[in-house]
């Protein structure tokens, strides 16, 4: 169960291994947003996002049996990289299954981290298949992106942190939405604030703020297409949606434009690197203001990986 | 005096008012490099660099006589920016002198932060007297960009948040040097651990690695024509210079291009922005590492002003 004391337990076993990333601000972002704009800048966290705290956490928690044996996770991104980071400083082995057809610099990166790679053909073959073939086999345990208590409880820290390092009383806190590990992990953080949690996605993708207005589980009607790709997921997830349900305010939505124009104002105000799916709640403070309560507004800028070339396109907006 | 005992007294008044910067780091560079590589990252300081400390520090300590009247710097870059941000908080005026082909976007940045900016034509108009008649019309006090105690002491607090949280005892600390004041003052603020300065510039424009070696003041050639335009001055100042020959290790040297590549690392592993002039420090610690002692490095990555043309210039190297 993830709940605000499961949270504050992952705050301690992550104390010193996971990095206690800034709060930024400039005085040109909040001349744009109209208010105080905050931003936790969790690119700067080890691999890159904020992944790296819920799959350590969770990696934490397993019995000496299941370390020896390992873990084993499904991504060919920010997720893959934090499941092969923790697990190598756990020194317990870690299995990654990727599409062959993934970036190339993703697959050397994980394997870089000490991951064992397990490429698939995304057309002929089934990833769910040959996952749990090697997990009987080996005995592995798997690491689920974001519908696990503990990756939910390990996320959690960054609202923690937010409420304990932001100084302010009252606010939306905005985070950038795939399939609510973090923004549940976020809204259990800052349980006993008056800080709210909101969930921010990519316009066509907008599955977790559709779900919290209608009261039911509803999905994407595609799963590609986004420059936003680490935060595209077909629903929110049966542990993450009621969290989210009964903490988190509305939802809120940006097109793809304004995650890129976020991109160069956070690469020109402050010096940070964002991908496009860890800009989309800067974009949303910056170009939603109307949607926004209060006289400040903090944004959980969740990562960092964007290749050159989208990078690029950020920065043609400016 | 610049001693460390100031530094100690800067970092009391800059506590809580300066960013404590992150220390960065990455498998990826520990590889390149042959040697773990810590990252002080102040581009992600106030203002984008390091600047706003010792400008902050320097204000702080005028007469309630001389903060009535205000300041005045002359600057087109990183020190103009500080010192704007500085007085707009101390709530006094502050008048920047910059010639009017500077980049508009830095005119109107200092502006934004609240300064007056007095524009003069570098071609035809003495900016010394222009400045020296504002300052004597208005009783305005000159902070000066690196050769002024209090400025030297207000860097050096760069030093003594490495000395607290790098968390290593012996290491040669690389920093980004122009007129030498925040190398002088992280060699002061490193005082009594096995910490060691060590400065670095750019090919071509090496006054201070060549002063160090030859024992006296040495000038560049030229003060142009360089990208890393944040760290190009005549030679070390009168101050910082004899600071830097009692207490730092040799200087080192690398190309434009090295600077490039190494903000385009940064870029890659640790998602931040670094103009070329802050940029040099990582570099020397990628591309030279047979000049550097020890296990560990660490750069000051300095500043990350840096506009949108120069930085595809960086990605371009990857």
């Amino acid at each position: 169960m993830s709940d605000p004391g499961r949270v504050r337990q992952a705050a301690e076993v992550l104390e010193g291994v996971v990095r206690r990333t800034p709060i930024l601000s400039s005085p040109f972002l909040d001349d744009i947003a109209g208010r105080r704009v905050l931003v936790k800048a969790e690119c700067l966290q080890h691999t890159g996002s904020f992944k790296a705290r819920g799959s350590w956490f969770a990696i934490s928690q397993l019995s000496e049996a299941e370390r020896t044996r390992g873990v084993i996770a499904f991504s060919s991104g920010n997720h893959a990289q934090g499941v092969a980071h923790a697990a190598r400083a756990a020194g317990i082995p870690a299995v990654i299954v990727m599409p062959s057809d993934a970036p190339a610099l993703k697959i050397a990166n994980t394997k870089a981290l000490g991951a064992e790679v397990v490429e698939y053909e995304r057309g002929s073959e089934d990833r769910d298949a040959i996952g749990a073939r090697l997990a009987e086999e080996r005995g592995l345990t798997l690491v689920k992106p974001f519908d696990n208590a503990d990756v939910i409880a390990g996320q959690g820290t960054v609202g923690l942190e937010i409420a304990q390092d932001a100084g302010v009383d009252d606010a939306d806190v905005l985070v950038c939405c795939g399939g609510g590990g973090l923004t549940a992990g976020v809204s259990l953080g800052l349980d006993g604030t008056a800080l709210r949690a909101r969930p921010v996605e990519p316009e066509g993708f907008d599955d977790v703020a559709r779900s919290l207005r209608s009261g039911g589980i509803e999905r994407n009607n595609r799963l590609s297409g986004s420059l936003c790709d680490a935060i595209i997921t077909p629903s929110p997830g049966k542990l993450t949606f009621p969290i989210m349900q009964e903490r988190c305010g509305p939802g809120l939505v940006v097109t793809e434009e304004e995650a890129l124009r976020a991109m160069a104002h956070a690469f020109l105000r402050l010096k940070v690197v964002l991908e496009p799916g860890g800009a989309v709640s800067l974009a949303a403070a910056l170009f939603h203001p109307e949607e926004i309560e209060g006289d400040t507004v903090i944004c959980v800028a969740t990562g960092g990986n964007v290749d050159a070339p989208v990078f690029r396109k950020a920065l043609d907006t400016l």
